[in-house]
């Protein structure tokens, strides 16, 4: 069963996919489990028929260092088109083709992001790039979502570092929120007067190079949130150039170690925000970083704002990679501002 | 440090509040902690002195049933008003005054909800609506969001079961956004269209009296969701009669004990969605019950789309208190629909 059903008091749609409840670990244990050593990392080299053939994969001949596989248990699948269908006032359903697709980082188990050289993290993002020009050119399709989920606490149900990307057949609600803002803040583009404000202010850059800055932004929702934004605007990753690929997969790399070196092994999400592939609207590809270190409670559910108990001040201070660092203006400064 | 920030991004408030950092065990910790032992539950009957003092307390002269008090690491205090200050272009800030009270269900450190007897959940409940009363009247104070946070995973920082009322300066996302859904439904009550609609099918409702009904809902994006609406349609908790009230109180301690019944102790979130004090627009208040089965990772971070791996209608089936069924029709009419 793979359905989409909206929510008529907040216009949300809700994937109704019970295959997914046959993944290894689909319910969260009230109690972290250890690795499953009785069953062969199906992501690891040996293991390839564990998984779907590959659709795409990179390195040398015979030696994959990245490979791309479908999604075994697809969130979408299939070229139904979106079809919303009304039954009775209150129930609107639609259908959910698409595609969802695993794309593993590196042969090496035990090697997350932070761990991979330069050369494997530009690969990594070239390869994101290629999967959504792909789904670009696919019918139907009008979205790629491209995530990470690292950690158990953060979603991932397989150990083997792995991303993810989601070719949808209807803009999501996030990204429609995103457009929105970009559309309200008319005159220049939203995300290119941020990375200029927070190089001006400094203190909440955490990593500057000549194509990429990171900042914990001035909003963090979560504690030791970051914003990757390429200095290139541009709406679409698929388009970007692959200095600047390289360069994005160089700066996640810096900061996620920074962040391991300060705040631990933590469980974090990746999102890769895209324009929708023909939108008109202005838009300037980025990433967040989101790592897990608190619930999502009532509160949060209920309100839909976020109580971030860390400032993005002082984490930008402890997380801010030397060498890269801004004005460096103190905490204080906007702490009592 | 209490601020507001705005994310110019989705158009959202974050709350920067650091005191919060200080609570007992504000960071999840990768693997679930034993209950500290060490320090006397601040919650329980003797330990008065461990919280400030009550705000109102329940029940018989010199022995509390149900004690409110404020709660000691604030998400929003004061009675600053609701003051937005432009740091430049990009960074909007606000004064978050308002009001956090933490609401003790009972003495009994051991008695979670379902547990309560039926008096005792009249009294919450009655306690919840003399809260938002009292807020209501509470100069620059718009909104109040009643929750209830249970178990580790759903984000309780104490063990001793309790509900949390906050007083808020704005109205939140969520509930502006269920507002637009109730005014967009504009003919009738959406959620008296709902109940209907959803008797009239029947197989997705859960528990059923003549003055509440609760349904695993067509659109559920957590695995055992369900949505409890009363009957008497009403924007306002605070203005709802005592007997409303107090099958509210009984309709959550039966479908929480079913919950228990077929998945086992799980953690849960309970939101009370009740209109802003002096909205003019259509709204019935409402009761969300949010199981915390699976975790939110980065595809349901960066779409704001969930994936339900449990459909509603099978959730509904094993939830389904005897006696109190709907219609009964099979699982798979819809399955298949």
């Amino acid at each position: 069963m793979n359905q989409l059903r909206l929510d008529p008091l907040t216009g949300r749609w809700v994937v109704v996919n019970t295959d997914r409840a046959k993944r290894p670990r689909a319910f969260s244990p009230p109690v972290p489990v250890q690795a499953d050593t009785s069953r062969p990392c199906p992501f690891c080299p040996g293991n390839e028929e564990a998984t779907p053939p590959a659709l795409e994969t990179y390195g040398p001949e015979g030696h994959w260092s990245v490979r791309v596989v479908p999604n075994l248990y697809p969130a979408f699948e299939g070229d139904d088109p979106f079809v919303v269908t009304n039954r009775g006032p209150v129930f609107t359903q639609a259908t959910a083709g698409g595609i969802h697709e695993v794309l593993i980082l590196s042969p090496d188990h035990r090697a997350p992001w932070p761990l991979l050289d330069d050369d494997q993290t530009a690969m990594v993002m070239a390869a994101i790039r290629d999967r959504i020009d792909e789904h670009s050119n696919v019918p139907g399709l009008r979205y790629s979502q491209a995530i990470l989920n690292a950690g158990r606490e953060a979603g991932a149900s397989v150990e083997h570092p792995h991303a993810q990307l989601l070719g949808m057949s209807f803009v999501p609600r996030e990204l429609v929120e995103e457009q929105a803002g970009f559309a309200r803040f008319a005159s220049r583009c939203l995300l290119c007067t941020v990375a200029d404000a927070e190089e001006n202010v400094g203190y909440r850059v955490v990593y500057a190079d000549d194509r990429v800055l990171v900042v914990c932004p001035f909003w963090s929702g979560v504690p030791y949130e970051m914003l990757l934004i390429p200095r290139n605007h541009g709406p679409h990753l698929h388009h970007s150039q692959p200095a600047d690929l390289a360069a994005v997969g160089r700066a996640i790399k810096t900061v996620l170690g920074r962040l391991r070196d300060v705040v631990g092994d933590v469980a974090y999400n990746l999102v890769f925000h895209s324009a929708p592939y023909r939108a008109p609207e202005p838009y300037h590809w980025h990433v967040h970083i989101l790592p897990k270190l608190t619930t999502i409670a009532g509160f949060e559910l209920g309100t839909g704002v976020l109580i971030n108990i860390v400032n993005p001040e002082q984490a930008a201070e402890e997380l801010c990679v030397p060498g890269h660092h801004g004005a460096g203006a103190p905490v204080a400064a906007v702490a009592t501002g």
